[in-house]
């Protein structure tokens, strides 16, 4: 008998998966073995800040009050209207757009709205450019549909796109740019002045090309913003904008699975468009986004989680690193510090974290190596027992 | 600029969507014009009968009691362990079965869990083969990985699978071979014998071309069977099974998304098939099953909607149809009636008795011309309403 039977694609994926497992195992051992107050994990982007009040609210007003059939029921495939209406009403509210039900497909989370819409929009060989560093994820997500990552190499000084290389690096076979601010893993937030710039290149590309690329704005941070910084909302500046929205940061729900794609009806071949994604939504089995929590959200959209949480987590360890000589980008947003490393080889500089129980992620996975990403959704006593590691760990290097 | 945007692959499904949503809009302006109360909808397999009162229950605890971290975070890709082992101990307490957490994988409802295991095994040109008539969704899941569909040509006799077409038709490409009992759309139920008929052809197939072939058990109406009929729980009759199972049916939360994978420990290069699945789930954007409603089913396994309304259902529609003329197997499970069309033509007979303001579903959809199928997972008193309809549709083919 053949023993190896999964899917060729699958095979390095499984092996990397089983790297990851094999971390988290050790991560165990290493809590068996020091004490779970000992080990410090900041490899996970899971939200330490409670989801608001409303939420468990919301969740027992949909359960007692509305038809159970209508909760737990299929709707049509890209979600309930009212919660659609609901999503449109509020993102117009807060910044001047004109969306409506018909613009809003409800999704499985930001990777299930980042998946359907590439479903609906690539051809094989079809090229999605990122920026370094960026979710590896995307990768994955490309590869799902045999479509090819661009990547733009990093500008480590300022984490700001490279836009000449960007501009240089489509082709004709650039169909999805993908910008994602505040951004995993850096955490910084692109200005109004820099997401003109990327639409001006797309725009004369677009034209340059005769066909349209789309810019796909992967926004799951999208209210995890410090310092009262802004974050432009990308359809007002390029036509052919969808944005890929979550809860899961901004609610704290991300076990719950639920988001939205926003298809403006100016992009091109809009009806079409969305009509795919509604499609895509079925035959990539996810058939809609969860029923009830799409309720829950509906009522929830002007609730946040306590963003002062994660900015005093950030303040504390964004302060001490630079204290103990480590080099970082001051994030304006989400919960990464992306730090560099203290060696080139970010994984050999990870391994030697993890002998002072520190779990961190390198920055290759993100296409940076060099650096590392330290993920501050953590209780705020374990950054401050984890900051004697971080201060050996740098000493480690001082010889 | 090009307006043809969206995915080649796409294309004729999104045209097919269409002609879907222009009949849901053809639906509404029937009821519009004769009162909703004078149409007839039997064309949605969406559960009429409301969820057991322990879901209600079971959603307000798991709110009320647990961490809300816990309840609304990410968990590991398969799962809640917790969910999984009651999962496991709950299918080994009613099949004699051996399974642990290992062995389950939760899922986005059995359409998430078919994608998943498709993606783990799948390569490009491999082949599905389905027994006619058959969920037409399995096309697309096996398109979304470039497999080719084998379909075995229906016995509509019996309904029951063509053992001699199907032995025929395994190829060195076969991978998978999906079975659906209770059946979408026939209602049949396969007997312990026909399973053992199909697993000694897998065995001996297998065996021929040195390569396992998986038994893909789609499982949505297991609970949904009547008078008495067994069952039989397929991975006692073949080592390479793989079920899939949703809750959508059993506790009626198709919306909710619920399900689960089961991947024996006998299935051949398990580690790896395992670990594909959870990978799966990541990459193709489900990233987990819902979490709040893993929580809520864990607790609720030994709920069940109540059988008895299709049931009574299933017998007015069947006594009555045969009353009429009509021709069908009668079903032995599930909630659908596959009745033979009184025209050749399925998709005119659709059309006819549209003018009756029925509303039915062509058998070409399952692979299977010359059939319409008619959900019953309506209210009893539209079947009543609906009855005088049927009558006159069939006389209209006595002239």
């Amino acid at each position: 008998m053949v023993v190896d039977m999964i899917s060729k694609k699958m095979e390095n994926l499984v092996k990397n998966g089983s790297a990851i497992r094999a971390m988290f195992e050790e991560g165990k051992k290493m809590a068996d073995l020091y004490g779970a107050e000992n080990v410090y994990d900041f490899s996970l982007g899971n939200p330490s800040v409670e989801p608001p009040k409303e939420i468990a609210e919301a969740i027992c007003e949909v359960v007692k009050d509305y038809n159970p059939n209508y909760v737990h029921g299929y709707m049509l495939n890209p979600g309930y209207i009212e919660t659609r209406q609901a999503v449109a009403d509020n993102i117009n509210k807060r910044f001047g757009t004109n969306f409506g039900a018909q613009n809003i497909v409800m999704t499985v989370g930001a990777a299930g709205g980042m998946n359907v819409i590439m479903k609906s929009l690539l051809n094989p060989e079809d090229e999605v450019i990122v920026f370094c560093p960026y979710f590896g994820e995307y990768r994955s997500y490309a590869s799902n549909f045999d479509a090819k990552i661009v990547e733009i190499s990093p500008d480590t000084s300022s984490f700001q796109p490279k836009l000449d290389e960007f501009e240089a690096k489509i082709t004709a076979k650039t169909r999805i740019v993908i910008v994602n601010t505040p951004n995993n893993p850096t955490g910084v937030v692109y200005s109004e002045e820099t997401i003109k710039k990327i639409a001006a290149i797309m725009e004369k590309k677009s034209e340059e090309f005769g066909a349209p690329i789309f810019l796909l704005s992967d926004e799951p941070y999208r209210e995890l913003a410090f310092d009262g910084v802004e974050v432009p909302y990308m359809t007002k500046y390029y036509k052919n904008t969808i944005v890929g929205y979550s809860f899961s940061k901004s609610l704290s729900l991300p076990g719950d699975r639920i988001g939205y794609l926003v298809i403006p009806s100016e992009v091109d071949d809009f009806e079409n468009v969305i009509s795919a994604a509604g499609v895509a939504t079925r035959i990539l089995g996810f058939v809609n986004a969860p029923s009830l929590m799409q309720l829950v959200v509906s009522k929830c959209l002007d609730a946040k989680v306590d963003v002062e949480i994660y900015n005093r987590n950030r303040e504390l360890l964004y302060n001490s690193l630079l204290e103990y000589g480590y080099e970082c980008v001051k994030p304006e947003g989400a919960f990464y510090l992306f730090v560099k490393a203290l060696e080139a080889d970010d994984k050999a500089f990870v391994a030697k974290a993890k002998e002072h129980r520190l779990l961190i992620v390198p920055g290759s996975t993100f296409g940076c190596a060099g650096y590392v990403r330290i993920a501050y959704c953590v209780d705020y006593d374990m950054i401050k027992r984890a900051l004697p590691a971080f201060k050996a760990l740098a000493e480690d290097y001082k010889v």
